[in-house]
């Protein structure tokens, strides 16, 4: 406690002194930009890699970043998204997984929970998707390679279960609001996004593939600029499914094969 | 209740007579190609308006045709969509709504439900996603055009809540599923289907746009086959949006007019 | 799907067109005068068995035509019961069983099913009187003769729920509703149904023997005022009805003791 | 986005490079020694203000920091509670609030939630005890001074919320877990701590007047063996803090006779 006491002094004659300003306009309000959903790790700081100003990300952490479908939990997640878009007009918001999560863990051990933390274990329950898609289409994978890939199947889980929101689904409809799934290596630093295009995760640069507000998860939104890329042709992705799934391909490599 | 029984003469002396070997075969096991998700109304009749025979629709039916988000609901929804996929291997699925659906009216006027069919009401908030589309993006709409559109954006929320079941997140992940959106309109006898690519219900026909499986409403898939189709480009769908948004329009005009 | 698209396309053209004035009145309202609660397999079709038309049958499907006790669930079927009967005012109501149901195999095999379809598992938790009625009293049975009585208990099971909503309770005490149990064999084409006179599964004729509206439908108790009746006596009314009745569920007699 | 973006190859080639062997030892495992529980506020950065290193928070962070009492909800909070503890062994545990709170805001004003934005009108339902005691303790309250008490107060309901934990409840039994409630105020860059012994929000010191462990945090319970402990006296305590402690709930007085 004493080491948190001085960090709270030292932020004090150090940070927060030489934003004296910034801080006196933000006690007059909030307008962050981006609602961030992440996990609880400790080893996940939101403001540190994103180097998010104070007042930029509306922030939601819970074990495995998981978001209830909408009706399915009366916890804190659905009002928290509630209030970032209908209250604070955020217009982004950010799933972000991490290498190395333990709720992802406890994921693919499930039934060891239930004794021994039968809140986790029933909290897990919202990510059965990620564990049926591992168990099914997986079957090959192991130790940190499976871990790995369960990591980004929970965020496009996730990513699915957020579209259940009613204020989700209107705002998406208004093509007024994108999602974006992220996966943040802790070991390296670096951050993967979801690609709808190449239904894969890649590197994230400032050249974007898909223009915002066009980049859009919301199912009934076509990518409309999927021209700019070169997308294999059906006729070759239906002959070799294997091929136009490349979520399964890159990331057992680690996830980070595919970066320049 | 004696016409009833007639009926049930009727169809022994009739139908199931010159059917006889069809009722035999079934009686060993059943494989439905397709789970028909449907209304509870009266009007609608899936093996009649389908013309499928019997044995080929596995058919749930409940006031409004809702599929209740995974996790959200312990009715017979789920149960029901998980025999069907993981049991009877079905691989496509379609959620068909229907015009002058009174569970879709209710929905509009849900407060009035409270008191007098409070267990309608509770299940209409399954809804929910689709009374706020309406409200924040069809404030101009009245009477039998706003009932429409309803119908027709309810079963794109359903479709959504669909994907948060594990078995359908699983068989998607793999391609191996399909889902499709129709409405029914009671008065002409003609059916639209949800299209991806033009975000627009359209006339089914024939020659559908998109060859299954590519055909895939699952968000992480994007529509591959879209160079097929005349897409308008990207700065113009920007530019003008209400261009890329269809579905404002044709149901405006009564849901029809975009036949041929 | 092509097969579909043109079933679609030949009821516009055959059906719809012979029937055009039925469908343009039913856009106006639909008036249906039963309530037929049945199971989502594909060999079952209600309007076909009874040869009804459309608009006749408000319907409910779902895997074993379960309705969960009033309270126990909140999926689609609490509020089909009661849009039926509040807002339809329809004073009917069947449940209609079928032989070879997968969902009362699963009811058998229980626990099997945990693991592989948790969703159905759980619903089926519903159905666990049937279960319990089947375990204590009929231990001799095995195979098709366990499952055909299985399905014939689980439809006075769902009857026995179907009592507890609150406008079902309501209605019957004005003697302004009936309950009805069926069970309906894929291979015969037959329908039984249950009559609380004999409490037993009989098949359907024209003369029936309780007149409506029978009060105190209640499946375990047999109708208290069947002396005010002609009924024929017991032993006649079994000898009567085994040569057209393939299964029963002789409860008074104990168990199997009445089957040929 | 693009500012997003900057960010991450901000912090990779800046942060990560220079803490490269922190990153590489934290994935191998994390062992932070403090929960930290508080807003979504984008304005509140909990590593910022406690200058706490990657690694030594684990974060739960929800709209009003609030923690359901156990089985009240099933969201993340309760699991990650528990994650936290028997997983991770955590034996500190802080409740932060913060000035300016847009969900305190929201719990001064309640029923204009319900239409609006029904989710948080919901979850607001676990801070109740908060807004009791507002109601029936601080009715002379108003504007900023009523926010600033319910912020604090909800501090403490949130404590004992807390308590209802099984896990929580059995560390505390032990001894071997300490509860903190801090406010942090924006515009000083301050933050308070909740003091047992006088019942009070005083300013954070290296010289803490409770040794930890301490057991019975029950905010609401004044320690009784405070007689233990050198404790300076009520009146001197109250005299020290005042000039730091902009805001105070000094609850023993009775609400607000000793604010200055």
């Amino acid at each position: 406690m004493k080491k948190l006491i001085d960090g709270l002094q030292q932020f004090q004659t150090g940070y927060f002194s030489s934003h004296r300003q910034l801080f006196e306009e933000l006690s007059h309000g909030q307008h962050p930009r981006i609602l961030f959903i992440t996990c609880s790790d400790s080893r996940v700081d939101p403001n540190l890699i994103t180097q998010a100003e104070v007042g930029e990300l509306f922030v939601i952490r819970n074990a495995g970043n998981i978001i209830p479908p909408f009706g399915a939990a009366n916890g804190g997640e659905g009002a928290a998204i509630e209030y970032a878009i209908a209250a604070l007009d955020i217009k982004q918001v950010i799933v972000c997984g991490h290498s190395h999560c333990g709720a992802m863990k406890g994921l693919l051990n499930l039934s060891s929970l239930e004794d021994t933390m039968p809140l986790v274990s029933n909290w897990l329950k919202h990510a059965e998707a990620t564990r049926q898609v591992m168990r099914d289409n997986y079957g090959n994978l192991e130790g940190e390679e499976l871990l790995e890939v369960t990591v980004a199947e929970n965020v496009l889980t996730q990513l699915e279960n957020l579209q259940t929101y009613p204020i989700i689904r209107s705002r998406l409809h208004q093509r007024n609001l994108t999602l974006h799934g992220w996966v943040y290596h802790i070991e390296s630093g670096e951050v993967l996004e979801y690609d709808a295009v190449s239904h894969d995760f890649i590197a994230l640069q400032s050249e974007i593939r898909t223009p915002e507000p066009e980049y859009n998860f919301h199912p009934t939104c076509p990518v409309s600029s999927s021209k700019s890329f070169p997308v294999p042709p059906a006729s070759q992705s239906k002959g070799n499914h294997r091929q136009s799934v490349p979520i399964q391909t890159p990331l057992k490599n680690g996830g980070l094969a595919s970066r320049n």
